[in-house]
């Protein structure tokens, strides 16, 4: 959650209107709206609202109309195509009262793309060749759904384009973000940086830089994924290097008081940020995973390059695994439990000894949703973390409520980061 | 493009409000209003429109009173948050004139969430427990963030929801949707069934069943997912049981054209599969990762219970892994390189030994984007599948141009499947 960058009503704003039933059915997702969203924040159009309503043409009549007294742009995806439920062009004329015309210059692109592809014209193609009297063309390089730009009203402009995603980021690309950079629309650059946190509740980090959330620009923004805690700074200026100047002293400053528990920013991740400090210093690893399954080891692995650095480990689910192949002492396991700070120490340095690695990060827990017991219950789990200045193994305590998957995520963020910190410590 | 399912003005419909600045700046896409639609469609309540805005209050009330004239049933995910910006519960209390209330069974459950995870009471989660007077609490199951039913007018209920996804889709299933069942909004009953395949282009499949993706009633819908595809299909009917009735016979018969292609339905994964006929025989599992790094061991380990079956495994991500851990002749790496099938064979094989699993499950593969060369080039995966019968090991190239994750999710996707055909042909 955000505060919103911009004031209350805004003449010069933008909106999406997506059109389509198959939205409002939940078969696919609005990815459009998300990629069109993101486009207008780089070249610093404020947008508003977005909407969608499917292939209705009495409720698409409705929301164009209504956009058009809220807004200055309006953006809209889908509804271009040749078949009778493909209502979006037809509909933009009729709310503005305004006749159809046949293009001969999309005519003779459709046909020319149905030929090259060897593809016979049929004649509900023609529908697509009928753009509103007064709109421009907005060409479609790849298919044969053209769009256009349209002002049926003073100050207010239409957008349109078809639902397919490939089609509409070509357009895009190709003629939208040209006209949008000259458009006089754009209220400034934005630049943005996320920061990323481990090992700090987002409320907690919230009040911790308090003040800067409640700054207008750069504005500050907490979110929370799964155990990862993220600020976003946005900042508005007239150029990227002013929007810069404007960011780098809020970064320090949030960095300075989370200290350690700012691990990267943008596209860093704990793994990422781990196996970069290992490379540094020319060490290896090896992981020694139970109720994690492989996970730490998957997140490792995901890393371009990770070979360089990530030597492999075992998957000790079992307890035979745990002392057969990592040498866990019977004892141990026997006396402490396999869910024990004893036994993932020993799982650690047994990774380490398997595989000459330098360092090693083990865990052990109980991951649900059976196996708990009032001593040990759900979402107990102890990772150890083995160096070459010993091995220090921890429980940590994320609860049952959130269930398995979120457990076993959370057990590999967490020794992930564990070993991050004594990297950084040592 | 699908035709719309309901007619023009609905007053018994729904509309869903996502709130959240992040959704307007493009930093995240809207999945939550898909699975929210999908939820409708199921339970049959007509859906006619979603909308997003941000972090604003006036924007916010604005759009709930616009909504509050227009519909039966707003939804709303976002902004349930303890930070400032965390607007849903207080404008929605503004837009209808109504106090906030602090609700005691709302902090309690807070408090006791908070110690359970050890965390401090910070004063800010008190703005979780306020809602409006007359609003009945929704439970958040997981998390702080409790939403609300509540009825500001006759004729008009609202449902709020957090945004972070677990938490809203907890909320959903455990008192959304029964609400909703009894709550008289449903214009017919939705049954559907989804059908998940591995090994089959979507485009073959849906070649093989393409009448019956043409059919109305049950509608029959293809989607792909990183490897696998799944056809929805979907029967309305007036009541659960004559829905039912229409969906079997389809499903019958998509079965029998897809053959052994069809790994499950619904809920079913590729790894619960797999665990499940082990399970049935009274057989153990282990896997040999290399280039998948761990996934094939955490994907099992994610499904409840697979300790029954499954033992653990080595990441052999360097080739001293392979051959100290495993046991792969340092012969058998020299002549073939270790994206091979006779080291995948010896993978497999060696996990077994070293476990007592009676099946293993080893892959070795390029991942890239470095490491590719014109022999061995980006994509090529050696997986190998060592069971009582005997050891099988084959190739399969998936193509550098989809990246690295997707090489290593399909490799996993590709040894269970392998290793599901093993065992249901034996």
């Amino acid at each position: 959650m955000t505060s919103d960058l911009s004031g209350s009503p805004q003449p010069g704003s933008a909106e999406i209107l997506c059109v389509g039933t198959e939205l409002l059915l939940g078969t696919i997702t609005n990815g459009n709206a998300r990629w069109i969203a993101e486009q207008l924040a780089v070249l610093g159009v404020p947008h508003l609202r977005q909407e969608v309503v499917g292939d209705n043409r009495a409720r698409l009549i409705a929301a164009v109309q209504q956009a058009s007294r809220r807004c200055r742009l309006l953006i809209t995806t889908g509804g271009l195509g040749p078949t009778p439920d493909d209502l979006t062009t037809e509909a933009i004329a009729a709310a503005f009262a305004t006749p159809l015309q046949e293009r001969p210059e999309v005519w003779a692109d459709i046909t020319a793309k149905a030929r090259s592809r060897g593809r016979e014209l049929s004649p509900s193609l023609r529908r697509q060749a009928l753009l509103p009297q007064g709109a421009v063309v907005l060409p479609n390089p790849t298919g044969t759904a053209a769009g256009m730009i349209w002002s049926p009203l003073p100050g207010f402009t239409l957008l349109t384009f078809p639902g397919v995603p490939s089609e509409m980021k070509a357009m895009w690309q190709a003629t939208a973000a040209p006209w949008l950079r000259q458009a006089g629309l754009s209220q400034g650059v934005f630049a943005s940086r996320l920061l990323r946190f481990w090992g700090v509740a987002e409320s907690a980090l919230a009040e911790q830089v308090g003040d800067l959330l409640a700054a207008s620009n750069p504005t500050v923004a907490p979110y929370a994924d799964a155990g990862e805690v993220k600020l976003r700074i946005t900042a508005r200026a007239a150029s990227p290097e002013q929007a810069s100047t404007l960011l780098a002293p809020v970064e320090a400053e949030i960095r300075r008081r989370a200290a350690e528990a700012c691990f990267g920013a943008d596209d860093d991740s704990l793994a990422s940020v781990v196996l970069a400090a290992l490379l540094r210093r020319g060490e290896s690893l090896a992981v020694a995973e139970s109720c994690t399954g492989g996970g730490i080891g998957a997140a490792l692995a995901a890393i371009p390059g990770a070979s360089a650095v990530f030597l492999g480990g075992v998957i000790a689910y079992a307890n035979a695994v745990k002392q057969g192949v990592l040498g866990v002492p019977e004892e141990l396991l026997e006396r402490h439990g396999a869910v024990s700070d004893p036994v993932a120490a020993a799982m650690a340095e047994g990774a380490c000894r398997l595989t000459g690695a330098h360092w090693g990060v083990a865990v052990s827990g109980i991951a649900g949703p059976g196996g708990g017991s009032p001593d040990k219950p759900v979402g107990l789990v102890h990772i150890a973390v083995a160096g070459p200045d010993g091995t220090h193994s921890a429980a940590v305590r994320f609860g049952s409520s959130r269930g398995r998957a979120w457990i076993q995520t959370l057990s590999t963020g967490e020794a992930l980061d564990r070993l991050r910190r004594r990297l950084s410590a040592s």
